[in-house]
């Protein structure tokens, strides 16, 4: 199994990551949790370079720098995670440049994107997705409190074209991707993520995670 | 004008480039040379990353790295230098990566690593491009000179391969790509250059370079 999380900023999705990963442990799985951009030297170096605030990056160059990492951390992580048995939950993955580089950037056209995640990843697509959905202004809300300047109006604009996007590609593949409703309490969502994973959770002998 | 200079380590095409842009100058043309990956802090910082022997660098990644790069060379420094009327000297494009990340290693197909370059490059081709031809031997001479021993053969058919897919482009695209004897003195190597350049340069009133 290879669980990917995504969403908006102050979505929650890190701490959902963090109770999935307690909960499968509890249910006696190893559980290998990651994050992209990092999770291995070179894709840190890359996560440094990317969030370095002192240096301007073009935005096709931020798409392919995320590329870069995302492949290091398929190769050298991901894949011998997976090849040992574990179950790999990692926060954020190639669903995140689709809805921020390509939705709210518009950096490259949707449909090359997708060939672009085929070749980061050499084929691996995450078993399952859950993105979690909540509402800009309340993401917003949570990450900072203060009021909105013209700057911050246009940070609403791209983060509603980012959260479409999300919305959009749960659509389209409903087989991968839970868009789970993250405007509930913590628990309340841990316990619809479980139960959705519970179900899809593939039957082979091993039966359900619990 | 763009100009490109590609070949194998070894052939010679470093130094071509710069004698180029000294005689280019000579004729009163303002010339900016650059290196791919590499003349921004960005991809000068990408580039460390990519000859640091002490890190392992995934194929798909090392690919990724390359275009980031590339993709922050054209819009900081390529793009405005053609806008103020320089002619742009790059030594390295992406005909390099074609040839070692495609024909060479074999990371990606090469169909996908041309809509790859277009997107890198946001659809900027260079004007002329010249391929410094040499033998894989010469070149690997001219480096070192010690005994080959297993590793260096193995060197030795990674570098044919990467000849032989520099030879397929040139012969691809002939209207860009001009392949060079790189076995001559760099006097006469020069000279051949200087020849095609000034057939090739664009008769739009400016006339040819000199």
């Amino acid at each position: 199994m290879f669980i990917t999380f995504e969403g908006i900023d102050g979505s929650g999705k890190s701490t959902q990551a963090q109770r999935l990963a307690d909960w499968l442990q509890t249910c006696g799985h190893t559980v290998e949790t990651m994050r992209d951009p990092g999770s291995t030297p070179v894709a840190e170096q890359v996560r440094a370079l990317l969030l370095n605030p002192g240096v301007s990056i073009d935005d096709r160059a931020e798409l392919f720098l995320f590329a870069a990492a995302r492949a290091q951390l398929v190769s050298e992580r991901i894949r011998p995670a997976l090849k040992r048995g574990a179950v790999v939950l990692c926060d954020r993955f190639y669903d995140s440049t689709t809805a921020y580089q390509g939705g709210g950037r518009g950096v490259v056209p949707l449909a090359w994107l997708r060939t672009l995640h085929m070749q980061t990843t050499d084929g691996l697509a995450p078993t399952r997705t859950y993105i979690i959905d909540v509402p800009v202004q309340e993401a917003a809300a949570r990450r900072h409190s203060e009021p909105d300047d013209r700057l911050e109006q246009e940070e609403m604009a791209f983060h509603e074209r980012v959260r479409s996007t999300y919305q959009a590609l749960a659509a389209e593949e409903p087989e991968r991707i839970c868009l789970i409703d993250g405007r509930g309490a913590p628990e309340q969502i841990h316990t619809a993520i479980r139960s959705d994973l519970q179900e899809v959770w593939p039957h082979n002998g091993a039966g359900t995670p619990l």
